[in-house]
């Protein structure tokens, strides 16, 4: 690690630089399976933070956390017509178990609506027992043949929620809820701006009535989906005969939803953030939002220098800071530096003789600007500030560089044009037929990513679809995709 | 739930008692998949406060998480000789993928050694890499023929440690030191004493050079296996090819040690503590703490009680207790009594009219003895030291069941007698053959727990073999086990 060799720029080859940020700052590898990722500490720690803030927004939400098995028998799958089509041709099947055969074969979950599912429908007699809010951590394998680490990988870390509901406007008042929860999130841990809406039928989960989406726009211009809540109908509780007797003593199928976000929501932090020095990471999501690198030249500097700054790491740390003291020995500060800027560390603190004798430390942000000298004295209230702003100005940044990046109203020229001169969303009427979207997809490779949501939606939409001219039901927006 | 069916009395059918608390409880359920478990909210809660202890406590020691992939190529497995004889008996095997058969297939992890030690051998180059000190949160499959909830499924949850470093000294001393945080863990935070101790060959890891182990014993007398730190040597190393150069400038394999628990602890911990009203959850592993159940007659009481419940909840919630506020409307006091007995929460506030007019609540203990009212006014100082009591408690009861349950110095005949009347831990003096260890085994079922670790060793141990009588080479502590 800490080559010189410095990353390739965004600029001249943007999956290049993806790829060797993430092996220079070890966030992941290649194992020996193919498509499957190993998470390295480094990568690890920042989906940990994402974890542990997420999370804690389920529960206050009113969810709990449950475990459901990895296998799900073969049958399942199929007993809902659409998500067999959706999800068998990716699966993973367990054929031979404690040395013999199978009776019948065991999918590795891709997603867990049908193991749920066949739960709910043992645990759910009335309505009394609902909403059934329940989240589960798990991992989740689909069988991709072109895979990117953390982007797209045959395993995959996720949390998934499955609800039951009594009636359709509660199942659809929750899958609007967490859609919210996801964009906060998104907006206020990642400084991710983005847009919500419905996803055409084209692009919707298998299975569900309606699929909502968040989607970010990378630095590449190209939109990411980072997080879907599906609203599920009745459809699995019809296939898993998921009933329940009504206040009114009669019986229904409950209605359901379900609603992700994974591991991919690190390489949605890299694209968003990370520069040609290597990985920008927010300091609400950062494993060390400090790193302290101690300047000396010979023992005598070396103590006193060690004695401040394991001062300062304490007092940081007591302040709430996650900090860490980089003490390393015959490792020269500049490779230090060169090593956490990769890592993307937000805040540095260098302490040498002359800052112990000043009673300072000098601050450098991972986002550019002069160095700073700060006093020790309220040195963690001022830390604090600091990451606020620079947290708030990573979400703006990556705002206005979407913004920047989006055009509105296009015409069907507009569009190709902006495709070409390098991509972004692009806001235009569509008739909503899927044999208009199909077309459009084929010729450009552009996808609908949503059908926005009210405040995302333009103040006028042309009257008519920007491709093939008939009448407009609905704004879209469209980009290329990961 | 909260049927008015008792549960089977321990001592009537241990088993059955076991089986009953848990559904009763809704800690886990079957699965519609041989031998898999679904972890429902109640049971998953207390494993999240055992992950969020026990991750803190593998923080501290230096170590950090990572993810290895769920799939470990065939021909890994086969690598290490011990190892393969151990595991693939029992492994599960992905055979297609993607629609199409797998070249090679793929084993789903037992236990990650081959497929950590694999990448470990890309890492580390140098002795400046080591030590490595990594985790892993996981779920892993054995396919076990007989299943329990919890204590043995096909598929668990667990976590397990994987440490490189430069020297044999090194590894011993990891190894110890998380058994010893183990041991920690279970008698702090479980409130369950261990013995600890080396086991002999024929119990020892496939693949290690020595296993330790912490050993409890559950209320009927029987031993479970509740946590595991091997010290692996260069097995893994030779096999995986992992070797750095050292500070002299040689080459040599790294030393490795692995270390895991699972959630066959939810298990240990329901068999060491419950008693025939179901689950006694040791305070410090409670989802809920504190459970207040208001009480009134009608409309206006269950205002002002209501009222006084969420001050209560507001101030207990604000000194860091986990409270719950059981404000369900239409079920009886004594149904949610009976209700939040069986699920183990450690106390519960009552709160009526007279006790709102007093300033009062009411304080009932899980584990027994009278209720007591106790004062609004400094509650929370109360509550805690109240959870200490009963968390230290806990653990002195189980321990004191403990040792009236074992027998030191134990001739051949004590030995059979000590088993037929109901079994415990039986110290005796053991040949070291391993021969002697089997026939005793299928004579009476019983094995070597451990050879204990000082601090457990009986102040006089036989000089010859309780079953062989040829000289005593260590003191063997012998049950019959989970």
């Amino acid at each position: 690690m800490a080559e010189a060799k410095a990353l390739t720029p965004r600029a001249a080859d943007f999956s290049a630089w993806y790829n060797e940020l993430v092996a220079r700052a070890e966030l992941a590898d290649y194992s020996p399976v193919r498509g499957c990722m190993v998470i390295r500490p480094n990568g690890y720690a920042i989906w940990e933070q994402m974890q542990r803030a997420l999370d804690q927004m389920f529960k206050d939400t009113g969810h709990q956390n449950a475990y459901f098995p990895l296998f799900i028998p073969q049958s399942f799958l199929a007993r809902e017509a659409e998500h067999v089509e959706g999800f068998s041709p990716e699966t993973a099947v367990v054929t031979h178990a404690g040395g013999k055969e199978l009776e019948e074969p065991l999918v590795i979950r891709p997603t867990s609506e049908t193991i749920i599912y066949s739960m709910y429908a043992k645990w759910i007699q009335s309505y009394r027992d609902l909403p059934v809010l329940i989240n589960q951590w798990a991992n989740v394998v689909r069988w991709e043949l072109r895979t990117r680490l953390f982007l797209r990988t045959t395993e995959f870390l996720w949390q998934e929620g499955h609800t039951a509901h009594a009636t359709e406007a509660e199942a659809e008042e929750e899958t609007v809820r967490m859609l919210r929860v996801y964009r906060t999130f998104m907006e206020e841990w990642m400084a991710m701006p983005v847009l919500t809406g419905r996803k055409t039928d084209s692009e919707r989960f298998a299975g569900a009535l309606r699929t909502y989406s968040c989607e970010a726009l990378m630095q590449d211009n190209r939109a990411l989906q980072a997080g879907t809540s599906h609203n599920l109908g009745q459809n699995f509780a019809r296939a898993f005969e998921v009933t329940f007797q009504t206040a009114a003593g009669g019986l229904d199928h409950v209605w359901n939803t379900s609603w992700g976000v994974s591991t991919r929501l690190v390489g949605a932090l890299i694209m968003t953030h990370g520069d040609d020095a290597g990985l920008i990471c927010p300091p609400r999501l950062a494993q060390y939002q400090v790193v302290i690198v101690p300047i000396y030249r010979n023992d005598d500097e070396r103590g006193t220098v060690l004695d401040a700054a394991q001062r300062v790491r304490g007092e940081l740390s007591g302040a709430g800071v996650r900090v860490h003291l980089d003490a390393r020995d015959g490792m020269k500060p500049g490779a230090k530096y060169y090593e956490w800027e990769g890592r993307g560390a937000p805040l540095r603190l260098e302490i040498g003789p002359r800052d112990v004798a000043g009673g300072t430390v000098m601050l450098a942000r991972r986002t550019g600007g002069k160095k700073e000298s700060l006093p020790l004295a309220g040195l963690a209230s001022r830390i604090h500030e600091i990451m606020e702003v620079m947290q708030r100005d990573l979400l703006e940044t990556a705002r206005a560089r979407r913004e920047a990046a989006s055009i509105r109203g296009a015409t069907r020229e507009q569009f190709v044009a902006h495709l070409e001169a390098g991509g972004g969303f692009v806001y235009a009427g569509f008739c909503g037929s899927a044999a208009c979207e199909a077309e459009i997809k084929e010729q450009t490779k552009a996808t609908i990513r949503v059908l926005p949501d009210q405040e995302f939606r333009s103040p006028s939409v042309p009257a008519t679809c920007m491709w093939c001219g008939k009448p407009t039901v609905a704004e879209a927006v469209w980009a290329r995709a990961y």
